[in-house]
C-alpha cells in the first residue's frame, strides 16, 4: 500500500530577473516587470509531495517531523527572508525563475532518507504555481 | 529538464442545464435545481498547465504573457460575464456541464503555439473541480 | 457577556445590470461587462453575523441550526440557482448590484429570532465583498 | 473523451495517535503531541475524485446527487462528529494516522457504481494532505 | 497615529458539546451531532488584534515575536493536540462551545503587556467564526 | 442607505527593514530576519474599504472601474515589482513596516473623489494582517 504526503512551507524572498546573456532592452522585454532593477519580492508557498510504502507498525510513510527538519536545513534556512540573486550561489549563473527555483529546490531535496521525494510544487503567487518531478520521470 | 507551469484565470459566466433530448421532467430529475428555467451562473476558475523544457537561457517555459494573451483572446474575451448558452455556439448542441466546459476550453487552448498545453482544470464552485487532459493522453 | 457569531453561506446566481431610467449607450458606460444583455453569474458567498447575550446554561449565543434553517428558508430557497433579474421580486425595480443585494438579504434577516442581526457581508468575487448593517446603524 | 471530476467533503473527527506495539514512551518519540492521551481533533477535508467517460446525452461523467448520496451513507455518517478511535472498528487495530485513514476511506468508496474512484485525497491541517489511488494503480 | 495588527494562530483541539444542567435528550437535541458522546474534534483558527500608536523609532504597534511568545505561552502551548473537556480546567464547570472558547483565550491573553488585546477571533470551521472583544467594549 | 464596498488589489514588492536610528546589533536584535542586510519579499493583498450612500439611480456606493483606476494610478504602479527601500520616497526617512506601509497607501488613496476611503488592510502574509482607519477616526 503506496500513498503520497504533501506538506506546504512557506517562505519569502526577494528576486530580480535579469540575464547577462541579453541585452537591457532585450531583458526588458523579456521579464517585463520582473526586470525591474531593484528586485520584488513574493511569499512562496513550497509543497513538496513524498512517496512510499505505508509502515504497518507505526501506520506513517514518513514522520512529518523528520521531513520538517530535513526541509528546514535544505531550504528554508537558507531562502526564507533572503535575496536569492544575492545569497543562493545557484543563482549567480542562471536567472532566478521559478523553473530554476524548483530545479534548485528539488536537488536539495531529493536525497531525503526516509521516503521518495515525488513531486516538488512551488506557488509564487495565488496565481501561479510551478511542479517538477525531477530529472528522470518524465 | 521539464517543468510544469499552472496559471490561474477567473470568469463569471450563467448557464442552465438542460437537454433537448429529455422531457422536462426528466431534465430537472436529471439537473435538479441546475435546471431552473431563468439560468444561474458561477465564478468559475480555469486553471491552464502547460509543460515544455526550460529554455537555458531565458530560464522560463513560457512567458506568461503570451499564455495570458492566448486566453484572454481564445477563452476569457468570449466567456467572462456572459450566458453560456446563448453566446457560446458550442453549446447551442451540448449542455454546459462542467464537463463539456473542459473540452471547449481545451480545444480553444490547445494550439497554443509556445508550450504543451497538459491539462486544463476548472472549479465550478469550490467544492467541485473537473480536469481534461485531451483526446490521446488517457 | 456579548459575543458575535459569523456564519457563511454560498449561492449561485446570475444577474444583469441594467437600469430602465438609462439610455442602452449610458448603461453599457455605466455597467461595462455587467450590462451584457444575456446575463452573467456569481458564486455569492453571505456571511450573516448575529450578536447577543452567550446564554450562560448553554453556552452560545444561538443555535446555529435555528440561523441555518432561517437563511436557508429566507435567503438560498429563493436565489440559489436562480436569476436574480427574473425571479426576485424586489429586483424588478432596483437593479440587482450587490450593493441592493445586501439590502434585499438584511431585509429578509433582519427579524431573526435568537439574536440581533448585526451584519451581512456579501461576497461576490474573490475580490469584492460588500457590507451592510442595516438603516439605523450608521 | 474522459474527464475526472472531484468533489470536496468536510467532517470533523477526533483521534489519538497510539500503538499498542510501542511502549509509551516509544509511542511518545514516535507520534509526539498526536499522542496525547486525551485526543485531539481536526477539520478533515476529503476529496473525491471519480472518472469516466462523458455521457454524451447527459453532458455529465456522474450525477453530483448520486455521488454526494454515496459519500455520506459510506462514510460521513460514521466519521463526521465521531472518535475514530472509539468509533471506526477498522481504527481498534490499526492507528488512525492520514495513511491508514485513506485507505480506510477509499475500501468504503471504491465500489462507487458510477464511474471509476481515482483518488482520495485527504487533508488533515490546511498544510498536510495524503492521496491514496488504490492497491493496484501505483 | 494607531494601526491594528491581526496575527493567526492555529491549533487543533477536541471536544464534546453537553451540559450537567441538561438531559441526556435535552442535550442531544440542543447541541445535535455536537453532542456525540466520544468527542470530535476541530482545527481552530486564533485571529488577535491588538491596537496601540506606531512607534515612530521602530515603525511598530508590537513585535510579532512578542506576540508570538506571549500566545504560545498562554494558549497554544495547553490547547494544541489536547482534549478541551479533559484538560482545561475552564471546560470542568461551562460547555467548551466556541463562545465560552473566545471568553476563555480573551482572558489568557487580556494583559498583553506591549499593545491592546482588541479582539479575539476564533474559526471553527471555514463557514463558522466568532469574535469577542472583552467584557467592557460592547 | 449606506454600505461599504471592499476591493482587494495585489502588488509584489521586496523591502528590508533596517532604522538608521539603530546599531547594527540592535536592528538585528528588533528586526530578526527581516533585518537581513540583502532584502527580502511579499505578495502584500491590498484591501481598499470605501463606504459611502447608494445612489438610486445606480444602486452602486462608487463605480468598482474608477476605484481600480485610482489604485492601480497611486499605489499599484509605484509599488508592483519594486523594492520599497529604493523606490518609494516615504521609506527613505521611516522604516518600510507594514504599520508604516498602510499609512502611506492611506495617504495616496484618502482623497478618493467618488467615495469616502474608510479602510486600509494589507495582509503581508497569510498570517499577518494590518488595518489602518485614518488620522481622525481612532
Amino acid at each position: 500500500m503506496k500513498v503520497s504526503l504533501s506538506r506546504k512551507y512557506t517562505f519569502a524572498a526577494s528576486h530580480r530577473l535579469h540575464s547577462p546573456e541579453f541585452s537591457d532592452v532585450e531583458n526588458q522585454r523579456l521579464y517585463g516587470k520582473c526586470n525591474n532593477p531593484y528586485g520584488h519580492g513574493h511569499n512562496y508557498t513550497l509543497e513538496v509531495t513524498v512517496t512510499g510504502p505505508v509502515n504497518p507498525q507505526t501506520g506513517m510513510i514518513a514522520n512529518l517531523s523528520d521531513l520538517d527538519a530535513f526541509v528546514k536545513s535544505r531550504v528554508l534556512d537558507d531562502f526564507d527572508h533572503r535575496s536569492m540573486n544575492d545569497e543562493i550561489p545557484a543563482f549567480r549563473k542562471t536567472v532566478p525563475t521559478t523553473e530554476n527555483l524548483c530545479k534548485e529546490i528539488y536537488e536539495r531535496l531529493r536525497d531525503f532518507p526516509h521516503a521518495r521525494v515525488e513531486r516538488i510544487r512551488i506557488e509564487e503567487t495565488s496565481k501561479n504555481s510551478f511542479e517538477y518531478t525531477g530529472p528522470a520521470t518524465q
